[in-house]
């Protein structure tokens, strides 16, 4: 169908349940949507020098909360590191209180006993700072990189998975302010939580329930030539059949794959150029917007019964409108911008120039 | 437990069983928590000028979409109307749209076919313009203003539920440009949507899930001397025990009472009264931050064996901070201020000088 021609109309996704409602009257056309708020100017190729007031830049280590590790640059340069992964200076959740006792019987659904309404705020937030350089974007980096911050995540994640009374890891970025950084300088953060949080108990509800009516996982089924943008031989890059927001974007393993810390370096590096090359693409369609990224994995020690549903994914929301009481109230988005034509004009943008 | 001496806690709430993080740490002083963002200056005694760009003041009725119905002012005065509710110009959902079919034989809590993913975008989507002011904010109001301008919500949400295919009318607010608001005008608006919300079903299941535990309604229930602002007769004005938001704010009907539309003019003259003084206070202690309210009332033609469980509530947030990738990946929130810490601050503030 042809962009212009479409009427409002209302889809439910198949991961999380949810209803959007798309609304084309809501909107310019979709190649005119852009953000007003454009959060970093392009990089000057010569402006690597620390900034003076940022803790995340080189040769400032001694400000920041403790490292926990640091991946070398792989060879010997100015700087003494090429990624930092340290604790967050205001933790949302502290590592020094004492955690949980385990539930003794229970399913390991049920993480916390039913009636069950606080406990201490125990967990782990940390902080990955994906570049020296001040004046880098994520997508400035090469493929490698990109695929080396992924890999600095998942061994992140490996570490808090550890500790038994972790249930899920959390993997976000946050870029531009709007979008909740409160950092210029380029970094992602992840939490490590007590609980399995609301969004993926509602996740894997909505996934058991369409496996048992289908006898598939929706994420292995999700491939459609209209919302594709990008495929590599292990991942897909699409816009969902029933996105939130205008332009959003998942990477989705091809394999049936229950958890993102299980990635390896070829897999990574595969990942890591399609992350950019999608990053580069919104950049250039919506004007270097806000966004955020979230990579949906799967809580620890999940029974086997439930790894046929399982399947990690990561989720890019460039923000371009404000949230308000109608989305706040309902848990229903609106979105202005069919996917298929946000696909196709993702599809067909040229980032090699 | 005084302010200054928590630590931080992760609390489930009793309605959409959502985890928040209270994190103390995040923060200055709750006392110190100001909109940075305040959305309208207070307005001037003699500002009551229609202002000539906007199609919301009284005279420039011919610009909006068709009106619905309008409130005649108690007595003959220079404005022909004192509320007027009218069409949304850009609807979400589209009023001219072939309704979806009803299920035949399905149950009323499967408001669709278990797998359907797409339907036309059909529904309604309006407006209720609550003063001719250009100038008055919903509290500037008497109380008889604001009752007036629900039971204007009220009466228009009974003649959306006569349309077989409206599910849910989700009545919501958006007060200041970052909290959503398209226009300053005071006005609020109404979607009438031909599935049930996703927020209204996670808050259902959980309500469910609730009683059948205990043998109460969580609504009923909920009223704490901690998290107490302000009681009347028929109504209290709370703090959530699990907040989402920073001075997040529940007026919740003290009966058991399962729709917002059935309410009648004394008790809406009440809760006048009472939302009257809550915005106010948030107001007075928030420098007149962006805010959204909605109204969680129930989906239509409820089974009663779910009546037990359904209360409907009115719930406000004032906009503080900005959400990121974690609450967007997560569902989960992080609250820098405890309910009892913002309950005391709002109960003890005085907004009669």
């Amino acid at each position: 169908m042809a962009e212009g021609s479409r009427t409002s109309e209302a889809r439910r996704d198949d991961v999380f349940g949810r209803w959007v409602i798309f609304s084309p009257a809501r909107s310019r056309r979709p190649t005119d949507l852009k953000s007003h708020n454009p959060t970093n100017p392009s990089p000057a190729p010569s402006a690597d020098a620390p900034k003076p007031s940022c803790p995340f830049c080189a040769g400032r280590e001694s400000e920041c909360a403790p490292e926990i590790f640091r991946v070398p640059p792989p060879e010997p340069e100015a700087s003494p590191w090429r990624i930092r992964v340290i604790e967050n200076l205001y933790p949302a959740l502290r590592r020094d209180l004492v955690p949980p006792a385990p539930l003794v019987g229970g399913e390991e659904e049920e993480e916390t006993a039913p009636g069950e309404r606080a406990m201490c705020g125990f967990g782990f937030h940390d902080v990955v700072i994906e570049t020296p350089r001040h004046d880098f974007r994520l997508w400035d980096l090469d493929a490698e990189g990109v695929s080396d911050v992924l890999l600095a995540y998942a061994a992140l994640v490996r570490q808090l998975a550890e500790h038994p009374a972790v249930k899920y890891v959390q993997v976000f970025k946050n870029h531009g302010a709007s979008a909740g950084a409160s950092m210029a300088h380029s970094h992602s953060q992840m939490l490590g939580t007590p609980f399995v949080p609301p969004s993926v108990t509602t996740r894997f509800n909505h996934m058991k329930e369409t496996f048992e009516r289908s006898g598939h996982c929706s994420l292995c089924e999700i491939r459609s030539e209209y919302t594709l943008i990008s495929e590599t031989p292990n991942f897909s890059a699409i816009v969902p059949f029933a996105a939130s927001y205008p332009f959003e974007i998942w990477i989705i393993p091809r394999q049936h794959i229950s958890y993102f810390h299980e990635i390896g370096q070829d897999k990574a590096l595969e990942l890591g150029s399609l992350l950019k090359t999608m990053l580069q693409k919104l950049c250039k369609q919506l004007n270097d917007p806000p966004f955020n990224f979230m990579i949906h994995s799967s809580p620890f020690g999940l029974s086997s019964s439930r790894l046929p549903y399982a399947h990690w994914f990561l989720q890019i929301v460039p923000q371009l409108s404000v949230i308000g009481g109608f989305e706040i109230g309902s848990g229903c988005y609106i979105n202005p911008v069919f996917p298929e034509d946000a696909a196709k004009i993702l599809r067909e943008l040229d980032c090699s120039t």
